[in-house]
């Protein structure tokens, strides 16, 4: 019997880090040869198995694998595509057997969300019932880290990094002109449903008046004349006042911040996100001049300013997961689990897919200050292990040089595949 | 005779590697205790003179002064505020001599843009008039690599670097995902007359299709129509469109490409920058999915990815600067002169700066592609020396430890100071 070849697919939002968990894979199943055959990769995810689209890695050198280790984004692309359910598309389901079974695929590694765990829970009992068994592990991966059971979520701690470093810099730098200038500084941080982004932004504020001194959460009801009295009293102690916004800010009735201000009486379109929203506002009511900043994918793709925990844990699932497989393991996915000592230490744990599918991890309230402005010690205690140690990517000509694959494809075998 | 003091104080927007400055002219002053008596400060620049609120340095230890050659902004405060001319405000120029006087002031050293030398030089002359002979030195600070005569400004190369490798990390993370979500992504940059940071964006774009593929130049009339047929071109070509646009980008009549979504019929305000206006467009006429991001001060004070070459050389020219007025020259400023080989080298020239005040330096056609969206060979030649090399500040529990001053002002002398 043939060597049975494994399929990896990158999906949802990319990270940092995601290709980190990319060259765990392919390099430890390079290491065991004797079990496994090749390693395909999904030309953009789960879509490059619907289309027979198979990236054959074993094309690419192991320099260029290794390079993966310090790439961000997802270098055989991602894909925003949830399979349906069974019942809704059988035919979706019928179709990655047939292209599994057509290129000898027993292993399915999902490198995704919640969403994604979800989809490999699926692939896996399904497979089952055909006759066709796919062994499916999941790998964990999101900047939200909002996954369930996981301490922390590879693809988190790098962009936790960036908003701490990005706004303890720009604080400093309002901070300077602040006597005569730009008073308020509001900078947008992804998050739509859970604030741990934006509370990691909160670790920069290691001594009192420094920067930020407002957090707006998700998780808490925006309260304007609250909030305004922050800013205020900011600007009077310190001079000016720093505020980190989630994209998921929201008003009491559960209304994002930014879409109160999407669209006038007249349905003119609000360009802006919430950070620009929300410094208007200051500027309406108080009249302090201010300056904003939307980092967006910037964010989540800053490989180059890396948390060296976040890459190491990333490529560690990564690995796990491949060695989980070969153990025999199925439908269950490695995690990350915090020591109990006060030096932080972790280790690899598993969870089983079914109970990581669909569930979201939101900030607990005691980690959010009383007032609802901040993080508290607790929080800080959560979020500073997985800031740490700088990873820094190779240079060539002062930019970072990342890895660039060949992508080759396998040769397909079966008909071109369309989607309904 | 007393030794005479030094003068020393931050002006107009802060960046990266303006603290750098500070600590060449902090450091080489103290190597200089035969002629130099104590380095103060302005708080908050220029004002602090005027407020006679001088920072006496020489409380703070050798390390935190150290320190302040990887730290951002304006570790003593800047401002925006320029004088007026003599004829127009006699009393300011009155009060600043009284207060350099009062302090046994001899040397001026003005760290900022083309404003602040023309500030410097005013100063140098009435000193003159006034049998209290200042000398005046510039010392050169902007990211908008406006200033004449000098190769480059210090400032310059790190928010270089921070742009070009930004745009190329977003560029990655949004071709993964570009296949089924989304195509456009529009990252803001600074420089309202000048295209200089746009363009160092371009270094990014190093292999056919490579982030971005269009820059937007204040130097380049928008041209709506070739803007959207080559943003469609890209999606085409490459399966995405990276996008950088300065914030000074201009309509063909030389209003701001922003201003004209600033307000409408009803007169409310534009609550975005340029780049959700650009990205709105796209979205409006041709249909893709969009991203954008305003990284704002993120890119000035991103001191984590300063280049090398940047912090040398604002260094160089903070030690220059105090060499200069050691040796009796007045009224100058140190320049970066680039030498003629074929690998880059620099040294240290020098400047009148009545030659330097109030010119502004735009970037050259020749260094414009053709059509008008890129930079050209020759750009990247001038470029690339500038973002060489990293200098990657210290660390403490994963974030950047940056200087911590005790800022403690000298005695004050004189009456308060009240602005007319």
């Amino acid at each position: 019997m043939k060597k049975p070849n494994l399929f990896y697919a990158q999906s949802g939002g990319v990270t940092a880090v995601i290709n980190a968990s990319a060259c765990g894979v392919i390099e430890t199943a390079r290491a065991h040869k004797d079990k496994i055959g090749k390693v395909y990769a999904g030309l953009n995810g789960i879509v490059g198995a619907l289309n027979e689209e198979l990236i054959d890695t074993s094309k690419e050198s192991a320099s260029t694998i290794a390079a993966l280790r310090s790439t961000p984004a997802g270098a055989f692309g991602s894909c925003r595509y949830k399979l349906k359910s069974y019942a809704e598309n059988q035919r979706e389901y019928e179709r990655l057997m047939d292209v599994f079974q057509a290129h000898n695929i027993r292993y399915f590694l999902y490198n995704g969300g919640g969403d994604s765990q979800d989809t490999a829970n699926k692939i896996s009992q399904i497979s089952l019932d055909k006759g066709f068994p796919i062994t499916c592990i999941g790998v964990p991966k999101t900047v939200d880290n909002d996954l369930p059971i996981t301490d922390n979520c590879p693809g988190f701690g790098s962009v936790a990094k960036y908003v701490a470093v990005s706004i303890r810099e720009a604080g400093l730098d309002v901070a300077s002109m602040c006597d005569s200038s730009t008073k308020v500084f509001v900078m947008e941080v992804m998050g739509r449903h859970a604030g741990w982004i934006a509370g990691a932004a909160g670790l920069a504020s290691e001594e009192e008046g420094d920067a930020p001194h407002i957090i707006l959460f998700p998780e808490i009801a925006f309260n304007k004349e609250k909030f305004l009295r922050k800013v205020k009293s900011s600007v009077k102690k310190y001079g000016y006042c720093a505020i980190v916004v989630s994209e998921g800010a929201q008003n009491p009735d559960g209304s994002f911040l930014a879409d109160a201000g999407g669209a006038d009486a007249f349905g003119h379109v609000q360009l802006g996100g919430v950070a620009p929203f929300v410094a208007n506002m200051i500027k309406a009511e108080l009249g302090y001049k201010y300056h904003w900043a939307v980092a967006d994918y910037l964010q989540r793709s800053a490989r180059h300013i890396a948390s060296a925990t976040d890459v190491e844990q990333a490529y560690a699932v990564g690995q796990a997961a491949v060695e989980f497989a070969l153990k025999g393991k199925n439908a269950v996915m490695p995690i990350i689990i915090r020591g109990k000592g006060k030096k932080y230490s972790w280790r690899i744990g598993e969870a089983k897919l079914s109970a990581v599918a669909n569930v979201e991890k939101m900030m607990p309230r005691h980690y959010i200050s009383k007032d609802g402005f901040h993080i508290t010690d607790e929080a800080r205690a959560y979020f500073t292990p997985l800031i740490q140690g700088e990873d820094y990517p190779p240079y060539r000509n002062g930019i970072p040089q990342y890895a660039r694959l060949k992508r080759q494809l396998e040769t397909k075998k079966l008909k071109a595949w369309k989607a309904s």
